[in-house]
């Protein structure tokens, strides 16, 4: 968590009033030590793409991803060979994780006795009601939470028969799914609901969310390529946070894990719910642009995380950097510093969008980096 | 247009009433031969970052954009010596061109008259009330279209005085000036309401859309380095999408203009607002992935490119890659063609989630080039 600060519920019910809606209420669970629902910050989770079984190589990719910000991660759990060494991970790992199970019932019980913070099953792909009645039974008799996820491409029969291949045919059957968790004394439970369709997703999610009280673990599945995914994940999980909706998120990338969390980060800051510190604030180029604005961006940008890097605590929240005089300032009015460029190859240095300086184009930076 | 499909009326309110929300009414303004509002698609802007003063340059750069799929360009209009290259920027364009202006009103109706499409001038920096009205009557005259935009950084002083520096004082200074330029006979207005902050801007469009039937410009300004700037405006931007506010799009990058341009059309694919031809649906990387995804998706991308670049008519819709057997072909069964990986090395191609055929890993690509 280096580079964020966790904002807490009442931030977010500030906010939500602020714009309209509300936040909605939902049960608190506990995956490990990260609590998820109930007001709590929103949570950042992934997947390791490494083998399971070799748990030396998972371990080292989870640290990683603990180091970028991650607070829960997921494996998946293939076959029971992989049992043991998930039950290294779950011991060695410095975040909770969550047992990612597929088709074999067993595989989650195995996973849930070796430590398995929490398990993901999709009913839909279990063998039969009775294999998730014995999981729920399991995880209820270990006080342990489960996700149950749902996609479009695992639907429950009659959902599906009923409603076709839509959000709501996806609600139906979470709820479901959902109470015969319940009925086996599983009350400890997250809800994601996924579609590789934006749309379809946000309408899912806000869908369930008007049903129950159960924490919704957000994602958009299948984003496709980095480029694409970053975007249709922006949009679909970003609309469900302003609606006050979701408790823990995923962005799923075809990327490096890593890539998955500073993507997460960054939706979580986009939405409010987290502060970069510093945030760095900065124009589009235009033909008013009187400074070389990429190049200046990119060196505020390093420099800023070598400073991160080395422990340093900043001295401002925000940082302006402007290419003008024109809008500049007066745009950048709530950074605490800022510089712009101006005529003449100079530039200003600016705090709260007054005016403290004017200097030379290369004393610009220099400048800015001795006020953080 | 060459990567996108545009999507009509009907299906943005088909999709919206599917999401049970509506699709803003508004009134339908021209910028050049493009349409604004009234159910149109939504359309795409940029913004040069070259001197308008050497149009050579400038159109170069608005050809670039054009072809990546821009269909407004807006340029700055800086002082008076800009005004013949402007005008000639405008006659030699293959879109619409708007004059960005600030501060000189002259500058304004010196656009106007040298065939600007539209002018942007935010009324909150134009010197006097009888400066903007000066405009107003100019563009009314003419029967050119005006974008009014109002920042955070330049509220009208009594919103400011009333309201403070919120999404409220926005929308005020917006109806304000909205109502000083209809009294001139200038009715073929857009407005846009901009803050570098995601949720003053969702919050001051949800608002302004409430107000009146006016075309709304989407956008966050200053939205930051372009790994942030595309989270921040896919939230914001998306956001609003989704629930059917906006009428054209611009996303603001310290990046190329081009960039913007594929950010935007990312964004509108995610809404649903167009449809990418082919899309790519692919998963994100886990321990079940039985094939080098990464390299695989950059492939298909590559190969998609090369063959749009060779204006090739696509068979598909949609091309799913997938890493595995367990999700692949049920997650992608709306995709019309796909690869997954399998055990020992293999594949398999599917149609619309039925396997067609076990191959190597190496055939797999070719195989799905040639279906396509």
């Amino acid at each position: 968590m280096a580079t964020s600060l966790l904002l807490n519920y009442k931030y977010r019910i500030l906010y939500s009033t602020f714009i309209g809606v509300g936040v909605r209420k939902t049960r608190q669970i506990l995956v490990g030590n990260v609590k998820i629902g109930g007001g709590t910050p929103v949570s950042i989770q992934s997947m390791t793409n490494t083998d399971t079984a070799d748990s030396v190589a998972t371990l080292h990719q989870i640290d990683q991803l603990a180091a970028a910000g991650c607070q829960i991660a997921r494996c998946a759990v293939q076959n029971h060979d992989a049992l043991t060494p998930f039950g290294e991970i779950c011991r060695l790992s410095p975040i909770p994780i969550v047992a990612d199970i597929h088709f074999d019932h067993t595989l989650a019980i195995g996973a849930l006795e070796r430590g398995a913070a929490c398990v993901r099953v999709n009913p839909g792909n279990l063998l039969s009601e009775k294999a998730a009645r014995d999981v729920a039974h399991k995880a209820a008799e270990m006080g342990r939470p489960i996700r149950i996820g749902v996609n479009m491409g695992s639907l429950s029969e009659n959902a599906k028969a009923r409603y076709g291949r839509t959000p709501k045919a996806m609600v139906e059957s979470a709820l479901q799914y959902v109470r015969l968790f319940e009925e086996e004394g599983c009350h400890a439970l997250k809800v994601s609901l996924k579609a590789s369709d934006v749309r379809t997703t946000v309408s899912a999610c806000r869908m369930f969310a008007e049903k129950t009280d159960i924490p919704l673990h957000l994602g958009i599945t299948e984003a496709g390529p980095v480029s694409c995914g970053i975007v249709k994940s922006a949009v679909g999980i970003g609309a469900l946070l302003l609606e006050g909706i979701g408790d823990t998120i995923r962005v799923s990338l075809t990327a490096p894990p890593v890539e998955e969390i500073k993507a997460a980060l960054r939706i979580l800051e986009a939405t409010g719910l987290r502060k970069a510190e510093p945030e760095i604030i900065s124009c589009p180029t235009c033909a008013r642009t009187r400074i070389d604005l990429m190049q200046l961006v990119s060196a505020v940008e390093k420099a800023i995380d070598e400073l991160k890097a080395s422990g340093h605590k900043f001295k401002v929240g925000s940082i302006a950097v402007m290419g003008c005089e024109v809008n500049g300032p007066g745009e950048a009015s709530n950074a605490d510093i800022g510089i712009a460029g101006a005529a003449n190859k100079q530039g200003i240095l600016f705090r709260k969008g007054r005016k403290i300086t004017t200097l030379e184009a290369g004393e610009l930076l220099p400048a800015l980096l001795k006020e953080l």
